[in-house]
């Protein structure tokens, strides 16, 4: 191998990111790879921590390696990798728990507290040349899934863990809140888990149309319904009933308010975006009427399933991708992901 | 038979309680039972229905008897009821579905929009002298159980069906959020499931005390301290960690507040206590350490298990109950039961 | 109204079944609706029926109606009866249920020991002009569903509850022992339920051809191969590694064997065929390898999923239908089915 | 440390157990303990690799330390234990998968392929002076829990998840089928999990009285009834109806048979004990029943609930120690258990 080159997009603080070579990482230990990045999207915590330099708790405090949404090509295996070899294309699940807590030991590996996740401070992320990985959290890819969905695999697995969670099954009838990235590959994987009817709100008319051109059973811009329970209505209406589950994407108070009430008795509000640390809703209702509110933190075990569906043309990722940038126009991209006028914006890795 | 008595309590408005005689009910029909009532508990749904007139969309528009913690004896078996003859000693499930919805056809019969429930507007309660019921809800009592603990198994009923919902077992670490008469059940139940270690909450430095007598392993008197984390750490003092579960049964938004926080990650906070419509609370936390938020209306199909768990002698209730009154004496006994005095507050209905 | 002919298919003893005229079904009841029969699809079950003059424990020892997958038009509702009204075309789901018992509280209502069941001695079936069934029992079936495809809800019920039963999602590997009529309503309903690869087993080649066409992945005739383990070698290479459902539509010990030794550890079998009451079978390996055998007596639930994989287009389950005859030619039908030339026989029950 | 002797049990080959010096342990490795082994079971499998050689597809090829029932006191500690510390008294959960496989991840490590597990041919087991573990898998003892109640912990671990996987809970009624060690602590771990009777059939009326000592509400002695369908009557009469649950652990044909006939509806036969590779068993009738049949491979997360039920004092194990050995006595201590004249046999492994 003659990797020289390790170009890396570094957070060094809020606002400060920049493109400088980092050391290209040793051999592959025992269950590790070595990887060539190939693509890898940006998702909104990208951008949060380059607006804000943190996300909650977790604080930008010394440089770090930006991206996790990642594909990549296998440059050399350590010891005891059975199922890669060198050229080898795989997509990355971003996260290496401990393997050794309750947690892990339950199979809530996105629960261990020791869990290594690309581009979470302190860990390193893969907008970068090279980068090692634990091997079985590496997938490989049928020739037929591309770099660029290899990386979309990462938001697609929160939807899929996100539907799997929420029980999303033949029949339902899913309510989206929000039709950004994970609002949308929630409605992908909706569907592709049998559902019904999806209905999805927004304030983006765009990005409703978006949603529809995806398969939005119904598309509904709440931007100008002040009440929430005339929401409640134009949902039902919808439906001809109340959906059975609501996926809330956008992390809005008013909106998950909407997905509460909404939600048929005994179903179940998933709840996937982040929003404030607190939000005013109506619990009670909730309570009463059994309507269980669960959340998700990333995923666990759904890599396997989000290949699947796109491999098997279940789902169809491509016509996220609205912006395409190389390593070297990392700022620009980020520039645009900012701005918020595509879906995805995609950065290639490799160097050509 | 000789009834020709069948003085009731019947909630003619807010504020206005009085004891009236009503019709004997008619012969029973095909399933049901004509019963002699027994023993009835007062429930703080009964008081805040005689206070306010309303619980929520429940309104007294009409004159309504009150009461639906029963026991009764079988007085007449109708057509096709073929596990009860006169003479038996009988718990009151008090709910019976429509049994052809989705929700009924599913086994959640709890969530029947047109669910008959006693002393629910419009239904009448059981704070009469003789009542009829779906005999299919009607539960057996062996000898060594009494009336009183008969009646008592509706609210045990309720703690029962929060521990299943919950999944409190073996080594369960279970965080109970205020010490009233379902506080106290759910403590109950919790050991009986097989809970490894109880903390209760309060601010009332006496129902502590009896959650303490009844078996909690740790209680906490919350009315001091201001701030939530530090509620959180006394709490995780008193387990030597988080709380796998915990079982929120004050309504209190502090409380509920408290519940999320506390609950160890990828638990589960049962929602049981009724407050305010909206709260406001830290859902972000909730969501991001997959903590569930569950609530319970009422129960479903725990009689047989609350039955079980007296008859075993495995809870025994009996401390439960604080003061006792005749139907006769009815007022009195919501006066007891508003000024809050004792736990529980039972009435003999039974014609002496 | 102005029925006049109740022409109905009655099996009076083993191998006598006639065409007679019944007494035309009284008024209909509260939540009861009277109805037109329109399809009813002939099962092995009622075959059996003809042939043996018993299933089990189940025996023809009065004169019966048969047939019991059913769709038919609403010619009058009874009281309370508010979803259907005449002229609406209906799927009738065969099984009523006691609506008391334990079972059906839980809500498996299907194991319910007084549950009426169509041609299920001694309760009459569809095999005639005019039956009443209860309303909550009878689904309305969109103008895109024809009255075949209402009577084929039945059979794909099955499928359906097996699905769910077994676990069956996104990226199952199922194996489908037998390509009878129930093994390919399991393909189509493992394909809906989001099945990566279906690979299905028979004896006869015909059948595997239909299986092929119909979207098996992979189809074995296992006639020529004596030894399992040989078998299970060939389902390995179907999947390219052991399946995680088997579904055993065939009843046939061998069969029941393939499934335990082929299914993965940790997975499961799913009993849908039936066979003789005794087999000799490989459970140690089943027990060392945690693969749960689980069997379904009929399905609960399962309608409405049925009639929407139908009503959506995600399975098209008119292939199935080989063979038609008019309730008149009933023996000629009976005839077909008996003979195994086709898959599914349709009698179709209206009068012209 | 001056670990000099490491006198082990080792079995060369079939029948030829002896005790041998052992190389003491390296040092311990990144998360390792090194343990001075204390008490160890003997466990039907250790006998049975002895007297035959081999279990199934597990062949002695290899001398083989003996031995996997264990308490030990940690000697040293290797990098990255936190929990544990020289001095400490653990329990030893003796299975250590590989961590990285689909079933480590979904937490069914117990079904992981490359698990090591003491005295399961090649690996080595525990009878023997010092041995190193995985340090998340030593379960620290408390000081009111003994090293033999710590040994015994690992047959306690199967009834855990034994009753887990059956859902025993508050009510039920299980049948145990089988009184030597694993049907006595299936027993008590029943009665812990809130069963409300239990029943137990043996052949051996001695077994059976201990069962009764040791809790059980009926005793069925099954050697002179030869009709299953007799026994499933007095099974019956036992609990007055069909048992919810059995839990198999006799691995004897007739007794799964039994198993089988005698659950309820919707019930479940738990399949713990070992037997002959192929059975004839009425499948027919769990399947149309919906008797599930599950097995166990040893456990999985269930040492700290076992634990848990120790140190509560919720179940006591004591009395199922019947025979105390040294290490010394190692082939005495076998003879013993091969003759089946008491319970548990305990060999005391460390050196005074």
């Amino acid at each position: 191998m003659q990797q020289s080159d390790n170009l890396s997009a570094v957070l060094f603080k809020k606002g400060d990111l920049r493109l400088v070579q980092t050391p290209i990482p040793s051999k592959p230990g025992n269950n590790e790879v070595l990887l060539a990045t190939q693509s890898v999207g940006i998702c909104g915590s990208d951008v949060h921590y380059w607006v804000e330099g943190r996300i909650g708790s977790y604080v930008v405090n010394e440089p770090i390696i930006m991206g996790h949404e990642t594909s990549a090509t296998v440059v050399e295996v350590g010891e005891g990798v059975q199922h890669l070899k060198p050229g080898d294309r795989v997509a990355i699940e971003p996260g290496v728990p401990c393997r050794k807590c309750n947690h892990c030991k339950v199979g809530k590996y996105n629960l261990c507290a020791n869990i290594f996740f690309h581009a979470t401070p302190p860990d390193n992320g893969t907008l970068t040349r090279y980068f090692k990985h634990a091997a079985d959290f590496c997938f490989k890819l049928p020739d037929n899934v591309s770099f660029e969905e290899g990386a979309l695999l990462e938001p697609l697995s929160v939807a899929v863990y996100a539907c799997k969670r929420a029980g999303v099954t033949i029949g339902s009838n899913v309510l989206i809140c929000g039709a950004g990235p994970i609002g949308l590959v929630s409605l992908l994987a909706s569907k592709a888990f049998g559902a019904s009817r999806v209905c999805i709100t927004d304030i983006n008319e765009k990005r409703l149309q978006t949603a529809k051109d995806l398969g939005a059973d119904c598309i509904l811009n709440v931007i100008n319904i002040k009440n929430t329970n005339e929401i409640v209505d134009c949902v039902k209406q919808c439906f001809g009933r109340s959906p059975d589950i609501t996926i809330e994407c956008s992390g809005a108070e008013a909106s998950i308010k909407l997905a509460i009430l909404a939600t048929e008795s005994g179903g179940c509000v998933q709840l996937v975006g982040m929003g404030p640390s607190e939000v005013t809703v109506p619990l009670l209702s909730a309570c009463c009427r059994e309507v269980d509110i669960r959340g998700i933190f990333r995923y666990r075990n759904s890599y396997p399933q989000a290949l699947e569906l796109v491999a098997s043309g279940k789902v169809n990722v491509k016509p996220l991708i609205t912006h395409r940038f190389t390593l070297e126009e990392t700022l620009k991209a980020f520039e645009t992901a900012k701005n918020g006028e595509g879906i995805k914006v995609m950065i290639n890795c490799a160097k050509n």
